[in-house]
């Protein structure tokens, strides 16, 4: 099917606006679930990481009134900046979710807008899940539409930054039954304000630029519903959004078989909260460790055949801090084979990046090239003192598209991550109402369960 | 004087940290003054428009404490609700100012940002102007850097849009007294906000592109003093801001000559609300009124011999709405000759762009090109029932680069808007405390006067 070029934008706010819950297939309701249960767990593990704490403290001052929960903070604030400090939380430890084709975490900008929309306006956990499932579908075409070819786009941006407030904006406008002219204006309002590129990854900003995504896109919600409008098409017009993020963009993949092919289904989850390519490599070393259990002081070299991505972006031994650490493929190694984990906790600056066994174990550790390995695939070989070596090797890290999540690997990560913040009984509370959000008569009972 | 791109955001950011108001060349202060005079005015006359109106109604339910004034409201917001209000205010009749040569309205962002700053931590008068003409300085030059060649840019970005975060950072970063360091995280924050493109214009996101970029840049000065990291190669590092907003950059245009060159002498003033290519017709209009007395029902033509820029942007009769007269020489015309004046009263929509003798004179008018015009020239005659012929031709409209706008011109400007929002006594002293604000210990009583 192909749309003229003057209809992208009308066509895609009708859909957002015409779609009912159950005009959502049960796989992708499925899929839409599992993306929102992982997020929220994300949202709850990260609320009191430092730099969450310092954004937090820092625009506290001018916050307005207690509307919305702060997950995992105890207290609430005006939904502006809720949103801005949860879609925060979410992010930080990168830990999140990566559509598998186009480079976008998709669910953290929508689902902290529609957890503080659904504190302001009560909504059914059901209207809610059908909202984010929507977002997130509008945010992973968007990025698809300037990034991956036939598009021909830049790999400067960051597709969270420019794409995440245009699926916030979709989500909070279709919880605020925004009719279909002033779908488009919050859409255009959001998309006048899209912005991020990659120099920032590595910083405080990297989170922040998903966090301020979400937050413009709530606020083009309430000012459209109040009658403030932008441009009506602002993705196609002459000067619009997709002309000036892409060189060509590609407009099948934004509005093409609307409601038949879903990007949401191509939603994966991190099981680990690291560098995405370096996810096989823990998965190799720690299948090595439960079979053989190699005692560390006893392993005398970690020889790792990498993909050329995994060197490109990990290839990094000894990071200074938890953000260098968390794009270390030595460091994991050495988390994995010391400790059999892979976890947040696992990558603290003092207690774990700084650790002398696992920096001295680093050393040990070779990565080379192998081009013929993809993203998701890694060879791990560990030698023993007495010449013994044992192998592994991935096809497919756990939590690619290949391999996904499964429910229960998701709870275990949202358990491991919610429970230090908001303790046990809280968490169980959580994961409960999350995987159940469907059946929520008020969807703001959720986020208030996370505060 | 050339400079290696690795040293962009620190040798900008050192030059804002280090620069003492004594240190900025006498005309520099007074460019500084009469643009910085020229926004309250603009800033206080909008004050009350029904479009700022619709977003602070829209948005003071997320406001915060009462920190910072919003001008012509009678009320005070929190700094980050207040900056986003104010700056538009000031853009919301494109009455603001433009730079001479880069497509930007500098003033805006700039000016909510400090008054809002003022107001929060105290600062003198002469503290706040030298920040003004630092802030403005920076986001000319980065807009020239982008746009103007030999900078390889693309038009569909909106100048303001994507430059006034990055020079409202650097003045409300310099009221803050950020050090270095934080002054260059202060811009990269800012920076990966930058945002904002044309097919927005003529519609209510046309003024929220500056006002957001405001509240961005004021929001990242604060973000930066209690820490928080951007890259600090935010502008020239790898996927930096040089590399997403143009196709080439010109460093020597955005860092060159710093401290000696200085872009606010080339800032210029609109006297006339609307496209500023219009306004050479409007003088040569108005001249003609005032030499013959026409009576403009004698009047049986009007000819206009117009630039290249006035045919493509502004040949457009019987406009619809005020955002539509903004940008048509047509009904310009009609208010010159019948009403004898070009101001904000003369584009309302109710009382101007429908009134039925504005809209029958504008049959008489018709516009050709001239493509020897220069944006700032216009040839109009008209002609009258008994053949009578009287022609006018303006080389340079008032408000041009060659003919900047007095400042007793200023001064009637800033009236005109200020006194149908604040009052004739409050605009006498708003007026003086503008001109003096060198002298005022307490830059927030300005902003003060003007609630």
């Amino acid at each position: 099917m192909a749309f003229g070029p003057e209809e992208i934008t009308a066509r895609l706010a009708e859909y957002v606006v015409d779609t009912a819950p159950c005009d959502l297939p049960d796989a992708v309701r499925r899929e839409a679930l599992r993306s929102f249960f992982n997020i929220v767990g994300c949202t709850v593990g990260g609320g009191r990481h430092e730099i969450v704490d310092l954004a937090d403290r820092s625009l506290a001052p001018f916050a307005g009134a207690p509307q919305a929960t702060l997950f995992g903070r105890g207290r609430k604030a005006d939904v502006l900046h809720a949103t801005l400090i949860n879609c925060l939380a979410s992010s930080i430890y990168s830990f999140d979710d990566t559509h598998e084709q186009a480079v976008v975490h998709p669910g953290g900008p929508v689902t902290a807008a529609v957890l503080a929309m659904a504190e302001l306006r009560p909504a059914s956990g059901s209207d809610l899940l059908a909202a984010f499932a929507l977002g997130v579908e509008l945010e992973c075409r968007l990025c698809k539409a300037v990034t991956i070819p036939p598009a021909k786009g830049s790999i400067a941006w960051s597709g969270t930054g420019i794409t995440g407030g245009f699926g916030a904006a979709a989500a909070a406008g279709k919880l605020l039954r925004l009719d279909v002219g002033r779908m488009r204006h919050a859409m255009g309002i959001a998309l006048s304000q899209a912005a991020g590129f990659r120099v920032m990854h590595g910083t405080g900003v990297t989170s922040m630029m998903p966090a301020h995504a979400a937050q413009t896109g709530i606020r083009a919600a309430l000012l459209a519903e109040r009658g403030y409008t932008a441009s009506q098409v602002g993705l196609e017009g002459r000067y619009g959004f997709l002309t000036v993020y892409a060189e060509e963009a590609d407009n099948e993949a934004l509005a093409g078989a609307l409601g038949q092919r879903f990007e949401i289904l191509r939603n994966t989850y991190k099981p680990y909260p690291c560098g995405i390519v370096i996810h096989p490599i823990i998965d190799a070393c720690l299948h090595l460790r439960r079979e053989h259990s190699p005692e560390p002081g006893r392993i005398t070299s970690v020889a790792i055949q990498a993909s050329p991505g995994a060197m490109a972006l990990c290839n990094r031994r000894n990071p200074k801090d938890e953000l260098q650490a968390h794009v270390s493929l030595h460091h994991w190694t050495a988390v994995a084979f010391i400790r059999g984990t892979a976890r947040i906790q696992d990558m603290d600056t003092e207690t774990a990046v700084r650790d002398p066994a696992l920096m001295a174990f680093q050393d040990k550790v070779e990565a080379t090239l192998d081009p013929a390995l993809a993203a998701d695939a890694a060879v791990v070989t560990v030698t023993m003192e007495d010449g013994t070596r044992h192998v592994c090797a991935i096809e497919h890290g756990i939590g690619s598209a290949s391999r996904p999540m499964t429910d229960a690997e998701l709870e275990r990560k949202f358990v491991d991550l919610a429970e230090p913040v908001i303790g046990e009984a809280r968490t169980r509370t959580l994961v409960a109402q999350s995987w159940g959000v469907e059946n929520l008569a008020d969807a703001g009972d959720l986020a208030r369960s996370a505060a």
